[in-house]
């Protein structure tokens, strides 16, 4: 008896001991979809959930899903805005279905939205002159700025205005994903050239360790554009699986 | 010819003092496209105030003033807010007295705010604690995060929502700022050495060409911490009257 | 009398249409103390160049030439460095001759390169496997950092080191042209999909006026991957003229 | 025999499934100064290095030393710069001191510099007025950008070069510090009120968990000075040990 207790003392010794290096190298293994089955195989996987759903539950908990500018005035053809994206309106049920995945996983939420002064002084230049007499796309408490229909905000997710094509120009968004310890996202929005390619390739230079855009839940005027920025994207290291292949 | 030079030197000195005035007005006109010939009939130069009002003039539509955390949670007792700044509640009247003059000499006024998530995840985390249950200091959507009673904000100010103590911290305020051309910055709000203190730094690292901070609308828990900081503010150069000496 | 008021009129038309002209100079005065006093005498009208190139003129003094990544590891197949741009090396030719144009019409000229760390920590997270013994590409004060062969930097230029793909992102380069009075961006250097283009993204983010790509000095790895990008960016704004057209 | 391994399985599948929650409680733990002795007593500690040290290198790991503006032109009388710093010269051997204690640790050690273009073009505006003929504080290249005289970078250490008070403030610093995992903060140098303070503030800012400013490893122009900004800070959660007591 004495002697299993100086066994299990020296074990959990042993691997507080070592949490400092199984950890970087477990995560690693993780995220590059090895597992730890492939580390530690003598672990009886069945006194507890499938070592597969821990791990998935580890690196869900450290996944932010970015929402981007799913709003009436982008997506919604009736609001007849001129920044209206062609290809918007086709993928707003792959979001709302990523967005339920992600939810189900225990990912957060983040609902990346423009909101811009009715006089339009916080708006690119090269687009200020769509806005006069206090009106103009996604003006802050207009129709055009509310996210598409079927779209919502639930209680733990968040909100993050921003006033240009990047969620992480000039905003507080990496601060609270920094700090949260997320290390992965997974994007889904409009449009790709514009809002979603920028908010990736920030992120790629915020040292992100896995960005993922998924291709059929973005979208840009045309197909050709789509794809030529999902190009671009794979080749400064992000994943572009389609919300079928990210949901397996 | 003597009087003719005479008459051409005066009219020379005369539209180059004006220049700071001009600029912005033909700045605004050439951008839309209306050019010189558009604009020089339009000048009515016969019913020009005094030079001086004119430079004035052309000053404050460069200068812009920062209310910074009159909320009340800051600065009103009633509140039982964990953050109240002790010498807060008693500038409200220099402050709203500043922002009256601001409004009569046609300065830009921007209220900047802190609104925080209820879960206190955008919070700096040495205030976290202070977070629970939904409730919290100045979190979006409860009273203490509304302006102190008498405080307004007007059609044509401008919102700036912050998350950290400096107004410029993880925000477009210097976007809006410089594209609007301003070159001034006048301060007033709450509390001294920390959000006073830290936009009034960032302005000077921003190089904002004139920064000032009005010494009696601007409060902190004691005296001796509100000058220490003034005091520091003055050897990088930033001005500190008193309202009555910026009012005159 | 009437000839007067024609004389007085043609002047201030003059005065109006240099302001452009004027006002960096009369600026730089006056903040340095001499007051308007002090210059007029010195304005020497009668030796004034035509009006078109005067206005040339002004526009050259607000305007920066960003000469993007020329360096030996990205353009110059004899490194061999895993980064290098297939159609690099064809435009240094191009970008030496857009820069002497520059250097003729007095347009400042800004270096912006990599230097990193041997030890790849400042690299971005998909880059830092080709970090090791202290070498890698762009390695600070190793050969691959250099500018290509053929490229100098002179008295008034200015070098940039940045660490990502954007010259403005973590950089102080903004601080910097925002403060000379910049408006107009011309782009040159490697390559276009990523550093060009994240460089002319976060320009019209940060609202210079005017953001000019010189499409045939700058380079990708296969043309139609240039072509898409600059597509791209003429949807945002962008002026795309070659080389040729812009020298004129 | 078999019933050991089952239980040795066990202990260690329930020890790495419960990582993810015991990690943060330790760090916690750790950070605060209890140790894992606080909580785990049954810990043999004869088996291996003291646990003490164990938490201490794992703390040192994520532990970064700023070692801010010990240049000549601010610390060494001898080089007669208008921007010496009175205290400096003084804390020069506690700087030197600090830096070996963080060496034999293993923490990472950043050297902060200002180094500008002798036009002055990239310096504050309230400066510039210091820079002419070529010449001005900590021009890059010149003597006066050179660390004082005893401080050395070595291998391993990093340069970061900054142009603004804070050493966040338009650099990459807080990108490799978080890629790096770095969540502490230890801050020597000059001056307290003004690089050392601003570098602290956006510490805070920027969530790192621990900031600490050695108060006999930092100076101003007068003690007052010093101890007021020390003051501020520690109402801001920034730890004030003196250098002894940090090296205990």
């Amino acid at each position: 008896m004495p002697s299993h207790l100086a066994l299990l003392s020296c074990l959990l010794v042993l691997v507080l001991s070592l949490d400092k290096f199984l950890l970087p190298y477990l995560r690693k293994r993780w995220l590059s979809g090895g597992g730890v089955a492939a580390i530690i195989p003598r672990i009886p996987t069945s006194h507890f959930k499938s070592q597969r759903s821990m791990a998935a539950a580890a690196q869900w908990s450290e996944t932010t899903m970015l929402v981007i500018d799913m709003q009436k005035d982008f997506v919604d053809p009736a609001m007849g805005s001129p920044l209206l994206v062609a290809g918007g309106e086709a993928v707003i049920p792959a979001v709302a279905e990523a967005v339920a995945v992600a939810r189900k996983r225990g990912i957060f939420v983040v609902w990346v939205v423009r909101e811009h002064d009715p006089s339009g002084r916080d708006v690119e230049l090269f687009r200020r002159h769509l806005y006069s007499g206090g009106k103009g796309p996604t003006v802050k408490g207009l129709k055009g700025a509310e996210l598409a229909d079927g779209l919502f905000i639930k209680e733990g997710d968040y909100k993050l205005v921003k006033t240009r094509f990047s969620a992480f120009f000039a905003t507080h968004l990496d601060s609270v994903l920094k700090t949260l310890g997320m290390k992965n996202l997974v994007i889904v929005g409009v449009q790709t050239p514009n809002c979603i390619r920028q908010t990736v390739y920030d992120a790629v230079a915020l040292d992100y360790e896995k960005v993922m855009v998924l291709t059929d839940a973005t979208a840009a005027a045309r197909p050709d554009i789509h794809l030529a920025s999902i190009r671009d994207m794979k080749t400064i290291g992000v994943e572009t699986p389609t919300l079928e292949e990210w949901r397996r």
